[in-house]
Order: C-alpha cells, then sequence, then structure tokens
C-alpha cells in the first residue's frame, strides 16, 4: 500500500467532509491509502490572497508534523498554497499540489483550455504554466466560494459556465477549485460539454499513482 | 473494467515480448486492462527518422481497424510516432503517447530534466516542450538501439550514464525509449542515483488511470 498524507487547506470537523478528498483518490486508484488533515482556523478556505498567506505556516506544519513518514504529501488545494515552502521543508519527499497537477493533465487533453473556478483569476499555476494554451478564467454566476458550490443554483450555474466555455472554443476545462472536485461534477460537465474536464482531486491521484506503481 | 489498445512500434512475434508494455501498465494500476498489437515489419522498431516515417501509417492502420472501440489508444514510443496522425484519423478518442506523458510526469518532478535515451537526441516532446529545463540527452556507451538495452554490459551502461546525469546536476531522470522501460530498470536507477525517473510505459499508465477514473 502506498500511503499518502492530504492536506484539506478548509477547517473540517466533520470527518466525512474531511475525507471527501481522500475517499475519491482512493475509488478511483486502487492501492493508494489516504489520511487527511485540515488546516486549523479557516472555515471558508481560501478564496483570496491573504487567506493564503495565513495557510501556508499551517501546511508546512501539517506536512512537518503529521505526514513526515508518508510516502507522499498531496495539497489539496487548485492555488497550491504552500507547496514550495513543503518541498523546501522536507526534501526528497514526494509532494505535489492540486493545480500544477491540473495544469499537466489538461495540457496533455488540449490545446485551448478553460478555467473554471470560484475566484475572477486562473490559480498560480494555471497562470504561469498555461501560457497561450490559457483561453479564460471563467467564474459560475452567483459563487464566490467552495460553499456556494454546494447549492443547486451553484451546480446549475457550474454548468451554464461550461457551455459557455465549449462555446467560447475552449477544447478542455480545467476545474480551478478542489470545491468542484467535492461536489464530483466534473462527469457530468464531460458529459454535457463532449469536452475533457480535469477534476483537481482525481488529478493528484494520477500523479500519486504513477509515485505508488514506481518507487 | 477500462479498455485500452496499446500499439508497439517494433515488431513482435513472441507474445510476452509483445504484451511486456501492457503487463507493467496493468500490474501498476488495477483496473486498466490492455490488449497490445504491433506494426508489421520493423523488427529493430523505431531509431532513426525514416524508420519513424516509415511507421506511422501502420500505427495510424492499427489505431482505425484494432482499436478503433478502446476506451484509449496508447502509442508505446518515447518519440510519439503517428501521435497526431491518430488523433486526426479518431476525433474524440482519447490517444496518448510515451513521450508526452513522460514529459508532463519530468516537468513535476523537477526542474532540470535529463533525458536517458538510445539515440543522440531527445524525442520530439522532450526537445519541443522541456525548454530550458533540459540538461541534456545522455546515451550508454555501446547502445544504439532497443536491442543493445537487454545485455549486462547495455544495463551497466545505463547504470554509468544515470550516475553522470547525477553528477551534472539533472534533479530528474526521463528515459528517452520504452526500451529502458522494458528492461524495468527505473527502480534501479532511481536507487542507484536517489534522483526521480520517469518511465515512459508507466507514465502513460497514470495518464490511462486518470482517463479511467474519470470517464
Amino acid at each position: 500500500m502506498f500511503d499518502i498524507g492530504l492536506i484539506r487547506v478548509i477547517t473540517l470537523d466533520d470527518p466525512e467532509a474531511l475525507n471527501c478528498h481522500g475517499h475519491l483518490i482512493e475509488r478511483a486508484y486502487p492501492g493508494l491509502s489516504v489520511e487527511s488533515a485540515c488546516i486549523p482556523d479557516q472555515p471558508e478556505g481560501i478564496h483570496s490572497e491573504e487567506l493564503g498567506q495565513i495557510a501556508v505556516p499551517k501546511i508546512v506544519e501539517l506536512a512537518r508534523t503529521r505526514f513526515v513518514d508518508k510516502d507522499m504529501i498531496l495539497i489539496s488545494c487548485a492555488d497550491d498554497p504552500g507547496l514550495a515552502e513543503v518541498r523546501a521543508a522536507l526534501p526528497g519527499k514526494p509532494v505535489a499540489g492540486a493545480g500544477e497537477c491540473t495544469v499537466a493533465l489538461a495540457m496533455k487533453a488540449g490545446k485551448r483550455v478553460g478555467v473554471l473556478g470560484i475566484v475572477d483569476w486562473p490559480p498560480k499555476a494555471y497562470r504561469e504554466q498555461l501560457g497561450d494554451s490559457l483561453v479564460g478564467n471563467y467564474r459560475p454566476e452567483g459563487v464566490n466560494s467552495t460553499l456556494d458550490l454546494q447549492t443547486n443554483a451553484g451546480r446549475a450555474a457550474c454548468l451554464r459556465a461550461a457551455r459557455q466555455m465549449a462555446e467560447d472554443g475552449c477544447d478542455v476545462i480545467a476545474l480551478g477549485c478542489t470545491g468542484l472536485a467535492t461536489i464530483g461534477i466534473a462527469g457530468e460537465l464531460q458529459r454535457e460539454t463532449g469536452l475533457p474536464v480535469i477534476d483537481p482531486v482525481v488529478a493528484m491521484g494520477a500523479f500519486a499513482a504513477y509515485g505508488a506503481a514506481h518507487r
């Protein structure tokens, strides 16, 4: 068994919510075992630069204390907060962020990548690595945080945004928030638009599966 | 079960040799099922531009006739021969090449990528996508084709080349030939150098595993 430590960047008391991303990965990739932990005192997660900065030392602390003996550490946020810092703190430990994994899969799936997210700009790795392949950033109407995604109105707004992305000529949809993984909407968006959709949590799982196959 | 058609670009009569890459993927990623087929009349595989050009129509033919109903098609060669042509021939069908998958994983694993292969230049995707991250191309002494890898001398030369790559400051080793997957040397190189090593066949498997998780 390949043991993964997964860091949630939103404070979650409910074990089912806490373990949701881990369970997605375990279901998708037999042979991976995921333990999840969340940062304290950030009940809204990260949806601003400032909240991201506050989160970084907490993420590093979790990696160093809870997950130092894991085979791999995953940071379950499309903005990859603390990714460089965790790598610096634990040299040689495989660490991956949801954003960079999504970008890597999106670049293989198409040439015109649209980002569907909850803020008005694409996450860091998407901005820095997609280059000319980035068609644009799409925020579903009325959705401003990961919590808004969990309503019927939020889900419908995501579907409308995805249809718009297809009309605008995107040939792949990269989800720009792991909250979209939480609501498990990638398959539905894929069927609705006919485009490949990259889910950040399942994308991290692919890289972890490679690590497991290959240690 | 997620059904994959895998195209070998070397003519192989022995079923064990033919299925070797498929078995690697099946062992590494439970839930994937791989059927392999090889192109005719190329017993030395592809180790020149000319051999590559001769192979392309045969690869497209295999994809169209044998694998049109598969969930995904993999082209098991680090130079990705026929990849664009198969995509053009079968719109909407997921198709991946060993080279592009290796590059995607290598770019996430490090910033200074060395390519270990059997010719004097890196395969296409490595040249085009690694950019400034490409440290150099390394050919083990005395190795000129995939068949040379299967000798003790060939294996020892690979280990020497990998040590040189580490000394030269590479922080990840991308294997530039699927023949290196056939001889299963990635783990040994990883232990020998302490660097992450990207195996082209196992890399394709990671993308297939994502496809399976996410259809």
